[in-house]
């Protein structure tokens, strides 16, 4: 029992001496808890590309902690040269991955702090770089904060006893504490609510298995896990009576792209009269892509498909694949997006523009 | 190119000398065709368990040849004695695997031949035991020539250049030849049809990565694997035109118990507004089952899920799996059962039984 369990260690975080960015190696998970320290413009890449750090939120946290740590690195005292290299910076680490758009946002977030301090408020380069560090952990402890609110919001949408279904892992481990699918899991379960999860697997790399039900299972939580074709037959016997799924980028009219499968739940969950939702922090809804149709899906390497992690081969050589990362739920499948700010509702166009309003402090309703 | 493809060896055949059961081991492929002698009945009991042979028809032939083999060692001459050896002999492969009907439909068939040449045609336990060998080869032989109408049937359901998606295998390496949900795409490609075949990999035991995209592969057919979780994406972007699925027991109503995810399937599919066809020999057909509920579902080991193939582990130690090895599609999902008798459609309780009424000879309607 003395053992440390998954939950006591930080999915991202910047270390003592403030010269690294430290992750669990999530491709390690469950077999092996690592942490490693990225220093690197190309270990940040690296490691957001091969995933040993992802989610959508935790992302968006190591992009932030590791630009400001390259800023760090940026030996000039002249602001123009300073904002060109923090610009060539950000536009690698944007390129890691296409789908989430909490990489852009926080890169984004990260830049115009750079901007403002040095433009408007006059700092030298030394100022912005303490205010990179500083707009960097907000960013973090933001991340907390929202998915405890979306946990709050979440949970007033089931109640205790039910069975709940999740796909991939929108779990602490995409985030930084709670995570935004599980959060009203996490918070059910501190008050005794007696949640049964399902945990799809999510093929191709298994996240689900690997993540969320070894982070579920860690916490007490009674947590069964399925493949991911099994979702109709749990549904079918009445184990469910909500789907929570986190997501990567929501359109402006509800269209959620998330982790590849989401849409094949949403699906079934229509056909078997279960409520889907989105749990979204408002730093994934992107007012700015009008529909699904209009987010880049990802796509990746066959060999995730034929042969990783396997002994042997388990497809033929040669055999075409078709891996996209993420797929995208159209809006008239979601029950409900749950943010920070509320739940938004159909019509999407309307309660997402009304939930950013909120965020942006044009309105006051809680 | 010398080397031979998969097509060239039979799924299941009795040996020269007959004495054994020869089946390719499926558990071994796409990495390795090796074929296995089954002798005795723990060796059959076991091949069907770990299924090393699969797929509702070849289990079917496999334990039509295996109880002739069996029964050749009942060393009697005592009709009585030779029954009730028989008999136990069939209930102990009967109890390999519970949700295909075929299985029971072979065994009960082959004792009824036993039952009939002996009591009602006078015939020795010696002239019983050369019965049984007739019978099992005619299973056999039965066995194409019925995938081969259920091809010709199912081809008139889709045209040239169609895109169909297919879930688990039921190709040849499920049956003898042609396969049932297969038929259609062997026969349309030696007509020059240019179906590109989207392949479930089928989680847990990755039937369709292994088996379908490999035979389909061999076959020189245009397929593309994909996860389970995958079909709402190709499905939304207009990639398939239909679905065709094999069936291990078509209840009297049209419910259907195939592997595990065909009602995933179905409900996207629905969704999508794709037509999901059943690939049914009648013998699979089970009029005394009258509805989807009353079909026992078998349950299999966490293992499959949590570590078979891997490595390591991709689940934590001691989490709770669900592991159905099938689910039932209700019929309401099911836009028709494809037979070697013609097509049934809804309301499947009429359809159905003009089928079985069909092959009983007692219509005389193509």
């Amino acid at each position: 029992m003395a053992a440390k369990s998954i939950m006591d260690f930080d999915t991202v975080a910047l270390d003592d001496e403030g010269d690294a960015v430290v992750i669990i190696d999530q491709t390690l998970l469950p077999g092996r808890i690592e942490l490693i320290s990225l220093r690197s413009a190309e270990e940040i890449w690296n490691a957001i590309y091969l995933l040993k750090v992802r989610g959508a939120p935790a992302i968006g946290v190591t992009a932030a902690l590791g630009i400001y740590l390259l800023s760090n690195r940026i030996h000039t005292e002249e602001l123009d040269e300073f904002y060109l290299e923090l610009r060539r910076l950000r536009d690698y680490l944007n390129s890691a991955r296409p789908t989430a758009i909490n990489l852009s946002w926080a890169l984004n977030r990260m830049e115009e702090t750079a901007l403002r301090k040095g433009r408007l408020e006059g700092l030298s380069v030394d100022g912005i770089k303490k205010a990179l560090r500083d707009e960097a952990l907000i960013i973090r402890s933001e991340d907390i904060e929202t998915c405890r609110r979306i946990g709050e919001n979440a949970l007033t949408l089931v109640k205790p006893g039910d069975g709940i279904l999740t796909h991939c892992n929108a779990g602490k481990l995409a985030t930084i504490k709670y995570g935004t699918a599980t959060a009203p899991i996490y918070l059910g379960h501190e008050r005794g609510y007696n949640f049964k999860v399902f945990a799809d697997e999510t093929r191709p790399l298994l996240q689900g298995a690997r993540l969320t039900a070894f982070e579920l299972y860690s916490s007490g939580i009674d947590v069964t896990l399925i493949c991911d074709n099994m979702s109709a037959s749990v549904m079918s016997k009445g184990l469910v009576q909500a789907v929570f799924v986190g997501c990567d980028r929501v359109a402006a009219n509800g269209d959620t792209a998330n982790k590849i499968g989401t849409s094949v739940v949403a699906a079934v969950a229509e056909h078997y009269g279960v409520p889907l939702y989105v749990c979204a922090p408002t730093s994934t809804i992107d007012i700015n892509t009008r529909t699904g149709e209009d987010i880049c899906i990802e796509q990746r390497p066959a060999g995730e498909v034929t042969e990783m992690w396997y002994k042997e081969r388990m497809a033929p050589e040669g055999i075409k694949v078709y891996n996209p990362a993420f797929d995208v739920t159209e809006h008239g499948l979601i029950a409900g997006i749950v943010t920070e700010y509320g739940i938004a509702h159909a019509p999407y166009t309307e309660s997402l523009k009304s939930i950013m309003d909120k965020k942006d402090g044009k309105t006051d309703e809680a």
